[in-house]
C-alpha cells in the first residue's frame, strides 16, 4: 500500500516531524511519500486559508493518483479540498476531521474539539453540520496558539490540558478531539495526563486517525461514493501550467 | 451605491446578458460593475470547479473593495468564496444561494430548489445544511442542462416547468427556487406558467434575490459579523501575481 | 408603492416616533400610512395579549388590501397574525421577527435575541421553531423592561448593552436581534457602542428590517405561496361591526 | 371533578351529539358542561379561522375558571388558544392535538394525521414543531371533507379509512391519529376497519384523548407551569362588552 | 380493571411502600398485584444492570398477561424491556420515563431531569433520543445517591430540591421530572416545597405518571402498534425453566 | 492482537462460515476465536431477541477480558449488549452497526440500510438515532429472509440486489449498508453486480467493519469512554452460575 501525504502548506517544515510522527504509527507494509505545495499558504487558520490551499491541492492529488498511489491523505484537521478531491480521484482520500469525528463517535457520546485559534471555529462548526455530527459535538475549544508556534510543545501541551479539562467539566465532554494535524503526537501525552487525575476519557489524534482510517479502506478496496462525489464534467479549466 | 458584480468564470459570454438584466431590476441610483476572473473555469458545476474559482474570485473582490465599491455579488448560485471573502472583506458579500433561501423562506414553509445538473446537489445540500435552513428544504431537482447550454431558452423553460410542478405535485413545494444564477429572468417567465395552470407559488430567482439582499444590506449599514468572519491573519501566502 | 403600518394596539402614543423613525430609513417613492386597532390591548408582551389583537389586525390588514396598499407591515416584534392575514389577503404581510430573522441569518451564524420580558420568550421560541431558523439562536435575553415604559432611551440602552455583551460573552452570538419593534432606532446606537468596544457584531433593528424586506419583496413582485397560505372558505364568521 | 367543555365555534349544532359522545367515556364523577362562543366562526379550517375564535374561547375559559370548573377542553384538534388560555387560568387546559400527539407517542413510533382539508396542515405542522414531535410525525393527509360535513358518517368513514390506508402503506405510519375533534366516535370505527384488514396500528381520537388526558392532569394534581406560561401583566385591554 | 406492577429487581424490600403509595393515587375499580423478579440485579443504575434485569421481566410480563391481567407497569424509570415486552404482548405495557415524559410534555416547554446517579445519564439521554423528545430536555441531573438509599427521605427530599433550584436557576427547566420510581411519593412534597420559593414549576412523579397513563390506556382501549412492535416469529429461546 | 468474536446465538452453525470469511480479512497478526452463547436464541430478529441474548453476551466478554483477548466483537448487527459491555470491560468492544455506520458515513452522504426482516426495523432506526447518525440514514430495507434461510446464497444475492437498486433509485442512498452480519461476504458479490449495472456505490459489510473498526481501535490504544461507559457499582446480582 503507497500512501500520498499532502502536507498543505508552501514550506516544509513539519515533513521530518511528521515522517518521524508516522514511524511511531507502526503501519506495516506501506509505503508513504510527503509532500507540500507550491502555492498557498503557510498554514491554514481560516476559510480564507483554506480556499487558497486548495487548487495545489487538487493537483497534488491528482498526481498522486497518476503515479499509482493507493490513497491520499491531506494532512489538515480542516479537510480542505477532500470533497473536490474525491470528485476527481477514483482512490480513498482523507482529510484529519472525518477520520477524527468517526473514530471518536465510536467511542463515546459527547465529543469535544480542542484546537487553535477562534479563527477556525466557524470552519470547523461547518465541517461537523456538513458530515452530519453536529449534535454530538458538545464543544469548539481552543488553545489560542497559531499552527506555525505549535512547536512549543510544553506550552502546547499545558494549554491542551487546560482547554480538555475545561471540555470534560464545563461541557460534559466524553472524548477530547485535537483539532489540527499540527498536534500530532499530542493524544498520547495529552491521554497520559487526563488519566493520571481520573479523566479516563480517549483522547483522538487526527493525523493518526487519518492515517487508520484510510488503511481501513483501502484494506477493505472501499471508495467514496459516485452518488454523493459525481465525476466533473469536461470543460475549460484556467489554473496552473 | 457601487456594486461589483464578480461572474465568477474565465469567459464573459454572459456579461452582457447579465447587464441587461440588471437594467429590469430597477435599482435606483446603484452602479453595477461586472467582472469575470482571469483564473477558473469556464462554469461551476461541482465542487472541484468551485474550489478552482475561489481564489480569483477572493482577488478580484479584495480589488472591488479597495477601489471603493459598496458591496460584492458573486454570481454563482453555490456562494463559492462567500464565506472566505467575508473574513477579509468589511464590505457586504453575498452569493445566489444564502439570498434566495431567505427570501423564500419568508414566503412559504417548504423549498423546493431547481438547479442544473445532478454534480450541484451534493453541494448544494451542504450550502444548506450550512445556513441552517435544511429542514425546509423539500427537493433538490434538476433540468439537466449543463450552465453554458442554459441559452436554449425554450428548452430551458420548458424543463424548468416540467421540474416544478413535480417538485409542487410530488414533493409538495410551496416556493421554488431557481438553482442556478445563469437561470436569470426565467423566475418571472416560470411564475407565469405556473400561475396559469393554478399553481400560485412564488419563484425566487437567485440573481434578482442577491442583488436586492446586498441592496438591503448596504441601505441598512449592515455587513457581516466579526464573530463569525474572523479576519485572518498575517501570514505568507503565495498565489497570484 | 404605499405600504400600511398596522401598529398593533389600542393607542396612538407610537404613531408620531414610528413616523419620524420611517423618515430615517431613506426609502424612496414609498408612501407609508399608520394605523392603530380599536380593539385589543396597549402592548403585547405575551401570548395573551397577542390574541387578542390579532382579530382588528385582520380588519385593518384587509382594510388595507382594498384601499390598495402595496403590502402590509405589523408593526410587532411577534408577528402576531401575519400568517393568517397572509391567507385572506394577496399583497405581502410582515410583522418583525421573520425579517429579522432572515436579514440576520445572512449576517453570522448564531443569532442572539434581546426582548422587553421574560413573559415574551416563549412565544419567541415557538416563532423561531415555526419558521425553522431555531437551531441558529443560541439565546433570547430580555432587558426586563415592559413595551410602555421603552421610552426612557437612556435606561433601555444601558440594559440592551449590557444585555447584548451577556450574549457575546456568555452565549457567544454572533448577531444580535432586538426583539420588540418599539425599540427601533436603538440598532445604531447599540451596534456604536458594541463597535466601540471591539464587538463588531451586527445589530438588526426589527422595524427597519421590516420596511426594507416587505420593500424588497414589493419590488421583487413576489408575494406568499397560497400552496402555505390557502385562501380561507367562505362560512359564517361573525366578530365586528 | 368539573370540566368545561368549550366547542370554539358559534353554533351548538354539534353539542349535543357530543354530550352523547362523552357518555361513552365511562368518566365516573366528573360533570360536564358544554358551551359555546358568541363571536367567531362557525368551524374551524385554517388559521385566519383560528385568530378570529381565540379571544372568545379566552373570554368562556375565564369564565369556566371563576366559575370553579376543575379544567377546560378546547374541543378543536388545532388546539386554538390553549397557550393563551393556560397564561391566564390556574386550571389545566386541553385541546385536541397535543393530547393525542402525546397520547399517540406512547403506542408507536411513527405518527400519521388525517384532518379535513388541505387549508388545516400548515397550522398542524406548526403545532407539531411548536410541541417538539414533529420528527415523529411521518404524515399530514386529509379527507376533503369540511368541518360541517362532516355528519355524512359513512361518506367521512370510508375516507377516514382510505387516508389511513395510505398513510400506512405509503407513509409506514405506525398510529394514526384523527385530526379533527369533529370526528369523534370515529376512532373505535376506524380502527375496527383497520383491523379487519390486518392493520393492527391504534387509532386516536383526538376529543376522547383531551378528556382522558385532561382528566389525567387534575386527578395528579398537575397543571401548566408558571416558566413556560408566565402571568399576563395587568393593562388596558379593549375587546368584550 | 386488574394490572401488574412488575417491580424489575430480585428484593421485596420496597414492595409494601409501593402498595401504600398506589393506595393514595385513588384509583377507583382497579387492582394491582405487585411482583418481583427470581434472577436480576438488586436495583438498576447503568446500561449493564438493565441488560440483567430484562429477561426476567419479559416472563413476569408474558405470565401476567397468561393470568388476565389489562396491563404492565415495569416498575422503573428506565423503562427496561418495555420496548420488547410490547412485541411479546397484546396488553398495554409502560415504565416510568415514556409516561413521565409525555405527560411532562403538555405542560411546559422545557423538561428537567433529576435522577439518582451518573451512571444512570447515559441511558437516559439514549432513551430521551428513543422517543423523539431529546430537544425539549434541557438538563439531566442527579441527587448522588444510589437507589437502595434513597429511603433516607430528609436527605433525598433536600438533594431532589437543591437539584431542582439548579435545573430551573441555571438549565431554565419549566418541568421536573424525578428520574427514578424509587422516588415515589416526592413529587408533591418536591412541588410544595417549590411553590413555596416561588417556582411555580410542576413536578412529575414518575410511577404516578406511569400508573396514570395506563389506566389511560386501558381505559380507551388503546394497546401499541403492531407496525413498530411486531409479533417475534417461532425459534428456538432457550433461558429459564 | 487477540479478538474474541462473540456469534451471539445458541447454535454453532454458522461458525465455519465466520472463521473462514475473517480468513479473507488479510489481518496479519490477529488471532480470533469464536464462540456462541449457552442461554439466548438461535438468531436475533427483533428486541425481544435481543434482550435474551444480551446476558450471556456480558458473560462471554467478561470471561474474553479475563482471557486476556485485547478487544470484543459481538457479532451481530443490532449491537446487543455492546453499551453494557463497554461498562464493565476495558477493552474494546464492536458490534456491526455502529463500525458500519461510521465507516459508510464517511464514503458518502446517504446511507441505505438492507437488513433481513421488518421486524428488525424499529430496533435499528432505534439504533441510528442512539448513534446521532440517523440524518443520514435514508431507508431502512429488507430482503424478506430470515436469518437462518440466509444460507441461500443466490437468493439472498438477488434479494440484495433488487433492495439496493430500490434504495438506490428511489431513497437515492449513496452508500449500501448490509444490515445483518450473516450476510458477511456479500458486500463484495453485491458491489461487484452494482458496477457492473454502473451504480458505482459502496457496499459496507457489517462483519468486515466491525473486525477493522476494532483492529483500528486495538492498533491506535483507543478505548471507549468512562465518560460515557461509566463502571457499574458492585452490588447483588444473581442470574448465572
Amino acid at each position: 500500500m503507497k500512501l500520498k501525504i499532502i502536507v498543505p502548506i508552501i514550506s516544509s517544515i513539519f515533513n521530518k516531524s511528521i515522517a518521524k510522527e508516522i514511524s511511531n504509527y507502526n503501519c506495516q507494509g506501506i509505503e508513504f511519500d510527503i509532500e507540500n505545495l507550491d502555492y498557498g499558504t503557510e498554514s491554514i487558520e481560516c476559510e480564507y486559508d483554506e480556499a487558497l490551499v486548495i487548487p495545489d491541492i487538487l493537483n497534488k492529488a491528482k498526481k498522486a493518483e497518476e503515479e499509482g498511489f493507493d490513497g491520499v491523505v491531506v494532512d489538515c484537521f480542516g479537510d480542505p479540498g477532500v470533497r473536490a478531491a474525491r470528485e476527481v480521484l477514483n482512490i480513498p482520500v482523507v482529510g484529519g476531521f472525518e477520520p477524527s469525528m468517526l473514530l471518536g463517535a465510536g467511542l463515546g457520546d459527547r465529543l469535544g474539539i480542542v484546537t487553535v485559534l477562534p479563527t477556525v471555529l466557524p470552519m470547523l462548526e461547518g465541517a461537523a453540520k456538513r458530515i452530519g455530527l453536529d449534535s454530538k459535538v458538545v464543544c469548539f475549544r481552543y488553545v489560542d496558539i497559531p499552527v506555525l508556534d505549535l512547536g512549543n510543545i510544553s506550552k502546547l501541551e499545558d494549554a491542551l490540558y487546560a482547554q480538555s479539562i475545561e471540555a470534560i467539566e464545563k461541557d460534559n465532554a466524553h472524548v477530547i478531539i485535537l483539532g489540527c494535524t499540527g498536534m500530532m503526537g499530542m493524544g498520547k501525552k495529552l491521554h497520559n495526563r487526563l488519566i493520571e487525575e481520573s479523566y479516563d476519557v480517549p483522547v483522538i489524534d487526527p493525523f493518526f486517525a487519518a492515517i487508520k482510517l484510510i488503511e481501513v479502506y483501502v484494506a477493505m478496496d472501499l471508495k467514496h461514493s459516485r452518488r454523493t462525489y459525481m465525476k466533473p464534467r469536461d470543460k475549460a479549466r484556467k489554473w496552473w501550467k
